[in-house]
């Protein structure tokens, strides 16, 4: 039951030899856990979190504000953090920015406790709009267009997504022809399914937009580019330009999402954002990657920090349902114990702590994930060739497409677990669960469809970002099939490799390690995930080296091994994320706040293996009784967290007044 | 592969002996397989479904109706459903009913498929209100009250829940003490934890409310009885009472939720709803179930029709969701094949067949689950004696109990699946995810929290409906415990018992059944899922025994084997669900939609065996290879079925008009 990482727990204070080990009781202290978890940038954390106070009325407001009305109050919020000139952390200091994307990214985290409509909006003004121009374009667009932009005086739009299509982005089917003859691109809709659709900013106030469109010159395609086009000029559609409201949805209704369409929209050459691709002054298209694909792909991978940034936001929206739900069942009681003459609170129940506290210890685990994918992306976007390193930027990609991924669907479970935990109460709209679970429920969807995500990560984990990179589709995940240098896979996870990967991995290396090794050794439980992680990457290989020599077609090989793809994806991001956890932990100097993070930890990874159980045991990487085990040791850790559950969510640092659900946390 | 129950299929059309056998293609029929899915009902189905039709605009109009004029138009719709008598189905039919409660569950379920806050309206209304002052009253409140209920010119409201106890509602704090000296009941709210909460119909439209409340008559406490309160009259809420809306909900927006407070509001004696115990004349008090817990307990099972009611609205709204998100998947084309030229259909790819091929199975399966306990209900309360058959009751309150908890947990996760599977497209209002997941989401937890519920399952097979039952608190779980006859049950569930059970229940009675059987014989699927129910069952026994043996308090004992008692109470639904598809299957002549219908019930079988796979491992009940053959003919029956899924969500029969959706279905 020790611990046997780096730094040994002290041994339990009782008891001789021949007693059972009771590790001692837990001690939380907020504090300590809240810098852990608000990590370098807590200052910037601490901002937003005295901004949200401010802004917290509109948080009851909305529940019964209008849809119009609560568009305009959530517009001037963002119009505001534009004027205050809170957005600009992550832009260069030359336009009055930071420089420090890393803290654009805490931020936006710490933003998701507020309005999620607030957070989204100003998502797309200053991450998708006025990133694509930072990105995208070159020092005349950022010279004309940034400031304004980053003021909340110029409101924009991200026109990427189309009607018809929303995963497979490069087969848009808007189209930018440049003529010649007036120097100018024209933007035209070809259909209804090339509308732009579900657009942020486009229903009212967005004036101009980053038009995603097919770009022709001089009769040749040259695939997708990104033109700029004004939509809107005081308040009136542009001519040429039709716009349709989105309505009602499912949640975020305070952001105006609307449709887009371009009649023969003419505008000139220089609003093409040309920082890979130009039309020269002699008409003559030009671009420093030859390679289409690859180009789109380059283009796509600058705005990668728009899906770092809705991870985040998942895990921010959960901890708020958690901190209520949490709070709640160490307030309410339900049911009277015969022994004990009062009613029982509901924490100290085993189904209400199995059901919140692994959610709560995924949530720091998520965290510690989020906090490493973001000093990635600052890394990377940090440095001054940002072509550079390829293989860095291919795993930041990989790496931010797994973990929002996971973090979303995270948010989605546990923000319906919370609720139900809360009872009638939950249902209220005045306790904050209505507009989490509706705000967040498309963040599974944009940003990149979480099952879309996964299958990018698997290709990148099978192709080990080999210089295959440049031939593969790296969305649409039919085609890689044939593109793949499957040869070359199966020759990485040859199923000897496998075994002296997973050996590399091991705890001193031994023979037998899995089922010897302490359940609470972090060191057993990573290579519990890796070894998961390596063989159904095998396995997948191997799949469609079968599917492709029997001939079969390809796109009927990956539809068959379409959910072992999906499943090593998963495995993978799993593994990344207890890694970061168990780092993150391992770092700290021996304290009691150690203590409960490593045991926080042990539930992240034991109920992560037991949750799969059935997979380990099918690959003889668990026993039946090792197994069982396992459940119970989650039972002993969630009995060692229940006393402690009250810090752990105080130290997310979310203030009283933005938490609201003051009818449940009292 | 080939199926071994009662009628085999025929033989492969193809192939000499070798050659592995390849079941024919299935072939579906929709008018089949929805008479299969409408039973002995379909003519009253198909009235609402015209009904639904009537009323259609609705489900556009809500989209942007506010919330005041939203329960306007619900309330109208509810009143003219009484007006034109469509409630009265399970009424007597000396009050112009119809008498048959089985066609008043079906009219319900099929009610699902429009809106649903009118449905939840109608139900408070005329199933619980109504129903209260059936089942609870006498022949003075039939007469003076039922006529003016079913035509809906009297609306009223079932105020049993309190902020302090919902799920607890024997503990509830209003208080009805009789008053000799005026012969009057005195209904008071002593705190604000004993304030009627989340009232139906109590915000705005109701005028009389049956009152949950502990009588009090000289003196003495005689628990938990119901009363009839005016609350309203010409719109005016009455003197003594207070009334304040609960305001905007997470969904539901059209019934007016309330809280209630009485401040000694006295109503005549002839009040109190008297037909299990009454006040009479000499001022005494007498009722003909002298233990109070059980005279509770048989007062709240004459209301078991809610929880069948909310079952079936559960497995309802899942077909909506299940049929859009087919339906778009045989539309949708995302990703172009190499090979094939054009984009590929959703549902063509693996992981679209598995996330949601399988929830349709089971929705199929919960439907015939739905079906028996609709029969068991419809059975037990039309016998002329329903005191009699305690135990027929007591298992209809278990089966209704737990069917409701995986009815309407299934229909959250499979709206989500389904919202999700539609991408951007489903998040927008106008395609009905926003309603169906905002709307169901409360299920979990009203007429019961579905854990509460599974525990209420639980305890009825610990005692195996023993004559203990009086003694038991049925909805509290933690002083069960010690009520238990903890030896009792040992006894029953010692472990040559269960042996001799589960051999009961074998194919042929063989040793070594679970490793021989075919995967799709449904004899052993069947034994499966008995096999797990019974041996999870012991292990709670057991595990308390050991507890309370120890000395343990009752509370920790029961805190520690809670999480097993849920499983053991799951497994016993999922028993029920499967038998009763297996049963209604095998009950068909041989016929295509048999073919398919078999297919569907492999599938749910499988995927739940698959589910649990890992406990199955740990129990010696699964090898590891076996455990992957299920994996595999999952996948098998998952490509049988893919061509004809849209036959199968064709047959819910549910009409274009009230489907909605056309951006999804077309």
């Amino acid at each position: 039951m020790a611990s046997t990482d780096a730094a040994p727990r002290p041994p339990a204070p009782s008891a001789g030899d021949d007693a059972p080990r009771t590790p001692p009781p837990l001690v939380a202290d907020p504090a300590a856990l809240r810098a852990f978890l608000d990590g370098p940038y807590a200052s910037v954390r601490d901002d937003v979190r005295a901004r949200l106070v401010d802004h917290a009325p509109i948080l009851d407001e909305r529940v019964d504000l209008p849809r119009a009305e609560l568009r305009r109050r959530v517009r001037d919020l963002v119009v505001e953090i534009g004027r205050q000139g809170q957005a600009v952390h992550g832009f260069p200091t030359a336009y009055g920015g930071g420089g420090d994307i890393g803290a654009s990214v805490a931020s936006f985290e710490t933003l998701a406790y507020g309005d999620l409509s607030v957070l989204v909006k100003s998502g797309v003004q200053f991450g998708l709009f006025g990133g694509a121009v930072l990105q995208l374009g070159t020092a005349r667009h950022h010279d004309t267009y940034l400031p304004d932009i980053l003021s909340g005086r110029l409101l924009g739009c991200f026109a990427m997504t189309e009607t018809g299509h929303g995963s497979n982005v490069q087969a848009i089917g808007t189209t930018a022809r440049y003529d010649p003859g007036t120097d100018e691109l024209v933007v035209t809709t070809p259909d209804d399914s090339a509308r732009k659709d579900y657009i942020g900013n486009a229903a009212e106030d967005g004036e101009l937009a980053v038009v995603f469109a097919q770009l022709e010159v001089a009769g040749e395609q040259h695939g997708v580019h990104a033109v700029l086009v004004p939509i809107r000029s005081a308040g009136e559609v542009l001519p040429g330009v039709r716009i349709e409201d989105c309505g009602a949805k499912l949640g975020l209704e305070g952001v105006d999402n609307g449709r887009i369409w371009f009649d023969g929209v003419r505008v000139p050459r220089a609003n093409l954002l040309d920082r890979f691709a130009s039309i020269e002054d002699d008409g003559a298209y030009r671009s420093s990657i030859e390679n289409p694909d690859r180009r789109f792909f380059t283009m796509l991978g600058t705005l990668v920090q728009g899906r770092v940034s809705i991870g985040g936001a998942a895990v921010g929206a959960s901890k708020v349902a958690l901190e209520i739900a949490i709070r709640y069942g160490l307030r309410r009681r339900q049911f009277e114990s015969a022994t004990e003459g009062e009613e029982t609170l509901l924490l100290d129940y085993g189904m209400h702590q199995r059901r919140l506290l692994p959610l709560l210890a995924r949530t720091y685990a998520l965290s510690c994930a989020q906090e490493e994918v973001a000093r990635q992306l600052h890394e990377v976007f940090s440095a001054d060739t940002p072509e550079a390193d390829d293989r860095a930027r291919r795993a930041l990609e990989s790496r931010a497409a797994g973990t929002k991924a996971l973090a979303t669907w995270h948010a989605t479970r546990t923000i319906q677990e919370c609720r139900e935990a809360c009872g009638g109460a939950g249902y209220l709209a005045a306790n904050r669960f209505a507009a989490l679970k509706a705000d967040t429920d498309v963040f599974a969807t944009f940003e990149g469809d979480n099952h879309v995500l996964l299958q990018l990560v698997a290709k990148g984990l099978l192709t080990d970002y080999s210089s295959e990179f440049e031939d593969l589709d790296q969305f649409g995940m039919v085609r890689f099939v044939t593109g793949l240098a499957v040869e070359t896979v199966i020759e990485r996870t040859a199923a000897h490799q496998l075994l002296e990967r997973i050996r590399d991995v091991l705890p001193g290396g031994r023979d037998g390690w899995d089922q010897e090794a302490g359940l609470l050794d972090p060191d057993y439980q990573l290579a519990m995930l890796r070894f998961r992680e390596e063989h159904q990457l095998a396995g997948v290989a191997r799949r469609l080296k079968a599917g492709v020599d029997a001939g079969r077609p390809t796109g009927e090989v990956f539809s068959r091994v379409q959910d072992h793809v999906i499943a090593a994806a998963r495995s993978h991001v799993e593994r990344l994320v207890l890694e970061a956890f168990v780092e993150r932990v391992r770092a700290l100097p021996e304290s009691p706040a150690r203590d409960v993070l490593t045991a926080l930890s042990d539930l992240y990874a034991l109920t992560t293996i037991e949750a799969d159980r059935g997979w380990f045991l099918e690959h003889g990487r668990l026993s039946a009784p090792r197994s069982k085990a396992i459940t119970r040791e989650v039972s002993e850790v969630l009995r060692r967290l229940r006393p402690v559950a009250g810090e752990l969510v105080e130290a997310f640092g979310i203030p009283a007044e933005v938490l609201g659900a003051r009818d449940l946390v009292g």
